[in-house]
Order: structure tokens, then C-alpha cells, then sequence
């Protein structure tokens, strides 16, 4: 079923400390409360091994939001402060997002 | 709402010839009548401009199914080699793939 009307926000995480990743988990996980949110999904690499698969980063998150306005709300929200605040800002390395509208 | 028992696979694809784009989109959305597939979304990149946006690909495509056992089956979909023969291989010049399971 093709996911209409939709913004994907797909961003990748490559922690500090391979050891925080649960605890970084549950930091994703506390994201799920912004009311801009449709659906989202915490992720980390799966067991799938192509040679164009990219398996460095150590969580993933998913955010499917109506669009960019959308999008916007969710970063301003002040559970997304606390996320960086508590959890990104010390536990994270590098991020790389990509967020895509329908084509 | 969390996407639970969900594979995410994303895929950005940097084409040979950006005036091939619409062109590809098309040969991208082909790939919804394979059975596997939950839902998806095929997508160019949004206007947003954070410093941790990459928006250097030309196309995304974004699969969520059941499971790898359900990715491999989309994979080895007749559908999909139609994909590979008549777009990806002559369009595309570049592919990145993340998958990602549940965490």
C-alpha cells in the first residue's frame, strides 16, 4: 500500500559508545509521545548483507509525518528537546538524515 | 503509532542522468505489486536544509515488510528483476541500502 501524502524522516545514529545503545534505544522510543508523529520506527541494522547495504550506523529511527510543516512541529516539540538534550547531545557520534516527499 | 514486526528497507539512488527521473519513479512505483510489501513510499527529497540533511540523492524508496525471510521474497520477485533489468541497471549509477529491524 502506497503511503500517500506522506514525509519520510529516516535518520541514522552512530553513538559515541557502542555500550549506550539501550539506553540510547529507550531515548528514541520517548520521541513516539509528538502528536506530528503517524507512524515511526526504532530500528537497528538487520541481518541483510548486499554489498550496497549499509550496515556501520547503530540505530536508526523512522518518522512518517504528514509533511515538512509537520516535520517542523516534531523537531520544535519539547520532548524532541529533551531528546537531544538527554540522549543525543551526549551519547552521539554522527547523524545523516534523509526526508523525502511523495514522488 | 509504533511500527512493530516491521522491516524498514530504504534505498536512496543516485541516477546516471537526472533527466531519467520521472522516468525512474515510474519503474520505482512497478515495484508495488510485489505481495511482500506492507507499505511503501517512493519519495525525492524534502526542502529542508538542517546541516545533518543529505540531499544529494535523486530518489528514494522506502519498503516496510514483515521480516527478512519477506524482504528476500520481494527481492527475488519477478517484479523486481523487471525493476532491475528495465530502470535501476541502465538509470542508476549509485545505490545505498539501509535495513533496519526493530529495536
Amino acid at each position: 500500500m502506497l503511503l500517500k501524502n506522506t514525509l519520510s524522516h529516516h535518520v541514522l545514529f552512530w553513538l559515541k559508545n557502542r555500550g549506550d545503545l539501550d539506553l540510547f534505544i529507550d531515548g528514541l522510543h520517548t520521541l513516539a509521545d509528538i502528536p506530528s508523529i503517524r507512524h515511526y520506527h526504532v530500528g537497528k541494522p538487520a541481518q541483510t548483507f548486499d554489498d550496497v547495504v549499509d550496515r556501520t550506523y547503530d540505530a536508526g529511527l523512522l518518522v512518517l509525518c504528514d509533511d515538512v510543516e509537520a516535520l517542523n512541529a516534531y523537531h520544535a516539540h519539547p520532548i524532541h528537546d529533551a531528546f537531544v538534550e538527554k540522549y543525543a547531545r551526549p551519547l552521539v557520534e554522527k547523524v545523516v538524515v534523509h526526508d523525502a516527499v511523495n514522488a
